[in-house]
Parts: C-alpha cells; structure tokens; sequence
C-alpha cells in the first residue's frame, strides 16, 4: 500500500472486499416504506449505513485498508487526517487488527468527535487545521505510520463498495443507484459494486448545490477544486476536491452527477426523521433529495440510494 | 362486538389476530446492536414498532377489530376518544375497510395530529377534554357508530398481541419481554402472545414512575385510578386507569411489573437516537430503560423489548 503509486481498483477489487469484511461489518438493513414509495412514485430501496457500527459506511473502507497491511506496517501503526467519520472507521479498524492508530485533527475539533475517537483507542494529535495533511505526511515520513487516505486509496474505495454490494444481493437488479459524493470514496467503490453486480444499474452521485466540484470535476475530467471549504449542511460533504483514483474510477464507471440545494437537504432530512423514523445525517439526506423532491428526471422505477450515515448530535432536541 | 360484554381474549386470539393482519401491518424489523448489548451484558432484541404504519403499533389493534365488524356496523362506522396513535390506527384502518370513522378530540388537540387523523379520511368531532368518553358513548347510542376502545377491548387486545407474536417467530425463545403500559392494550395482547408462542418467557410491564396505576392494580388486583392525568414526558402513557379486560389477562399473565424514573426516560431516549439511530417515541423508550439503566433484576440472557412507536415532532432538531 505505497500510496505513490496510483493503482485504480476494478469491480473485481470490491469482490474481495466482500470476503475480507463477512462477519466484521453489519450487514446493515434495507427499508423501503409506502409512504416513501408513494412520494416518489417508484419503489425506493434503502440502504441503512447509518446502522453500520461506527454509525457510517466509512468502516467499510478502512477496515478494508487495514486487513492488507503487512506485518510490519501493523506494527508502525496508521494515520489519517479526519475528524469525522473516516476517523471514527479508521480508530476501530486499527483497534480490531491491535494496530496503532494515530488521528491528526485540527485543534478546535469538538470534544464530542475527540471522544469518539479515543473511544476506539486512537491517539489524537492536534495540529492547526491547515496543517493537517502537511502534518500527516511529516508523520508518515518520521514515523513510518502507513496513510489511510479517507477516499484517495484504492482498498478505501473497495471497502465502501460493498454496501451497493450487499444492497443487489438483497434487493436484485435496480435502474438508478443515487450515491452522495463528498470527497469521491463512496461512490467510485459504488460504481464498481454496480459494475460487477448489476451492469444496467446507472450510478449517479449528487451533491449539494454549494460544494458541486465533483459534478465539474466528472464533466471536465480534472480535478475541479473549490476556493474555500463549502458551508453546506451537509457536513460530511465539505471537501474542496475529489481524488484521483477516484475521479478515474468515476469517469469510467459513473452514469451522471447532480446537485440539490441547501433547503431540499433540510426538507429531505425532516422527512426521513418524521416519517420514516430513521435517524439519518445530512449528507445522507442529499442521496435521496433529488428522487424524494423530483428534481432529477429519468430515475426509473426501481432506484436505489445509500443512506450514507446517521452522526448527527441529537442533544438540541431533548 | 357488542362493548357491554365483558369478552377476555385468550391466547388463541392472537393467532386468529395473526391472520388477519397478514399481508396488512409492516413485518416490523427486529434490531440488535453490539454496542447496546455490551452495554446491558446481555442480547437484546428490539422490536421496532415505530416503523409501523402510522408510525405506532396502534395500527395492529384497530385493525383486527374493524376487519371483525358485521356489514351493517361497516356501513354505520366506527368512533374512538383518542388524539394520538390510536386515532390514526382506527382512521387508517377505517380508510382500508371504507369504514367512516369519527374521532372525537379535545378543543385543544394540536392542529399536527388533527392534520394526521383527517389525513386518513376521518372526521374529527371536537368537544372539551373532559367530556370525550361521554361524547363517544352518546355518539354510540345515537348514531349507531362501534366504539373501537383504545385498549379495553379484545380484538384492539389480541391485535396488539402480534408485534410480540411476529417477534418469538423471528428471533425464538426468550427469557423476558418489557413492553411499555399506559390503558394496558399493548402489554395484555403482549402476555396472550407470550402464553401462545413462548411460555418461559417473562412478560413484564412498565411504567413512568409518576403514572403509576398498573402497577398498583396488577398487585392489588382492582383497577387503581390516578386522580389527574399524569405529566409524564411519556405522552402515550398518560392513562389515568387500565381496562377491565387489561386487568384481567394481566393478573393471568403478566409475570412482573416495573417503573422508571422521568430522567430514565429521557436517557434512554437519548441512547436510542443517538447510538441506535432510531426515531422513538418516549413511550416506547419506557420499555427499554430499566435494562439498559439496569434498574431491573434478574431479566436474563435474552431480553425482547417492543419499542411501540416513533411519532414525535422532530421539527425543533433542524
């Protein structure tokens, strides 16, 4: 796993993710409900990572990551610069291989998300929050800690594939797979689930409206990054720019890109919530916007779409 | 279904219940979790009610006993005094058999759960809180409409029965069942389906500590009333007394009954949303308390809990 070298996975590579996951990973559930099929006039399937342990499909893809390092690199320990969900995937991964993590976050990370992660017994090094990767790679050079790229990482990507992996084992074929993008990790492996799985199936990743690199970045075929980091809602999606391995894999394997404002989040995220009882984060709630509100045509009858993550704070509303 | 005869279901009810809602209710999933089972030393099973239909287990009740009306009391139609799960059971049910249905609802009833009833079709009949029992039953002389009690009522008590029912089928035998008692419905179906399916296991009952009632009752053997309507966060147990039929199968088969305090309430409310990820009601979190706080002795290896519904107003969260 030399990060250097760029090797882009192929639909074979989310197979073997499957095998390396079995028994570690939940299987996590697939709801569909009437009062959401009747909204959108088609059958809706759900696929709950917001149920996945850490509460997001991101364990998937670390998990992935750490079964494959050597020995030695078990030993040295892993890095990555996150303070979200990636972070929480990666501190649980390494804590079930005894591998030591090291998590780089910028100094004003809320208490709640440092919790969670020495929760899993990882080391938390703060840093300023515009140093991070720079940090990373200091320690990766020091250190000889292995990178756990949060999407840029081709075992990453496998990993986050096999939850479009298990939804076409439960549910069969499906016309249109919407995925949320932020960074590109969950829907290039998504991509190549559908590619080995379910050929017809178009992929089609959304983002908000105000973070819309990705869709520039699929339709230029560069890496389209964006000035300032977005202030979307959804705040799992907040990331200036996509990878390269994961751009190549979307180029190739991806149907289409859309967007969805900041209000069809909310109003997706209030439905969910209140109608059918899922505790769900934003980011999660942008997959669905565009086939629950209308706003994308041609979706055809039987659509699919992850429900990324469930990590939202709940104590406003006690 | 003549209300003046005082019918006690038996087990057997249930199964007949079984039949009837087959094909109608949500198979309501079951939901287990390592994080809540280290956190009770012990395997929990989660009966999700909530994602129902009408989002309660409510629904299963109304159902069984309109589907059992003769063709002149489905002409004539049906009235209940509810404002809350039990109106948009019978009014949904109503809907499905072309049953008018007339819910009579204090002055005050919040315009959301007004929406909710007249949503399935019904027509609200609204008159001062304290005259609601009164209003329905000269409604019943009057006009010939069915009165459909919340919970004191067999076919309401052998459809309430079937969460536990499909819960046994699913998951097999188990050491105890906490179910959450407010009129008794829930929990008296809950012991008949136990005694039909699974005698070993302990069904217990409970209550918020400040409403008291049934488990005053279940020990003294007569029906204890509260002399004002309980302030309790949980707002589908605000019952001031259990019913005659209640009672009775309850002293039969109810093995224990228990209490939580309010704070309990709110954090295992808390516990739920939070790490489970699921939209639950206060009442349903009730029956999930006194294992996950451990306040109650001596539940077992296997524990089920009904979590009974999801309708709460999530609209201050975003």
């Amino acid at each position: 796993m030399i990060e250097s070298e760029m090797i882009v996975p192929t639909p074979d590579a989310v197979a073997g993710a499957v095998g390396r996951l079995a028994g570690v990973v939940n299987r996590t559930p697939v709801v569909t409900s009437r009062t959401l099929n009747a909204q959108c006039g088609r059958q809706v399937f759900l696929k709950c990572e917001n149920f996945q342990r850490v509460g997001a499909f991101k364990f998937r893809g670390a998990y992935n990551a750490i079964s494959q390092l050597t020995p030695q690199q078990r030993v040295r320990g892993v890095v990555t610069h996150s303070s979200g969900n990636h972070a929480q995937g990666v501190a649980l991964a390494a804590k079930l291989w005894g591998v030591p993590a090291f998590i780089v976050m910028p100094d004003d990370a809320p208490a709640v998300k440092r919790a969670a992660t020495t929760g899993y017994g990882a080391t938390i090094i703060s840093c300023p929050a515009a140093e991070r990767e720079e940090r990373s790679a200091a320690l990766v050079r020091e250190q000889g800690y292995t990178l756990i790229h949060p999407y840029d990482n081709e075992h990453v990507i496998a990993g986050q594939g096999t939850a479009a992996w298990e939804l076409f084992e439960e549910v069969g074929e499906l016309d249109l797979l919407f995925v949320p993008v932020g960074g590109g990790g969950l829907i290039s492996g998504t991509a190549l689930a559908a590619a080995a799985r379910c050929s017809g199936c178009r992929v089609v990743g959304v983002e908000p409206e105000i973070a819309a690199d990705a869709n520039r970045s699929f339709r230029s075929g560069v890496i389209e990054t964006l000035p300032t980091v977005p202030d979307t809602i959804a705040d799992g999606l907040r990331t200036r720019f996509i990878g390269q391995r994961n751009l190549a894999v979307m180029r190739q394997y991806v149907a289409d890109m859309t967007t969805v404002s900041e209000a069809a989040i909310r109003e997706t995220l209030y439905f969910v919530w209140q109608r059918l009882k899922l505790v769900i984060e934003p980011s999660a709630a942008v997959a669905l916007a565009p086939i629950l509100l209308g706003t994308y045509q041609g979706a055809g009858e039987r659509v699919g779409v992850i429900l990324s993550g469930g990590n939202v704070e709940v104590d406003g509303l006690f």
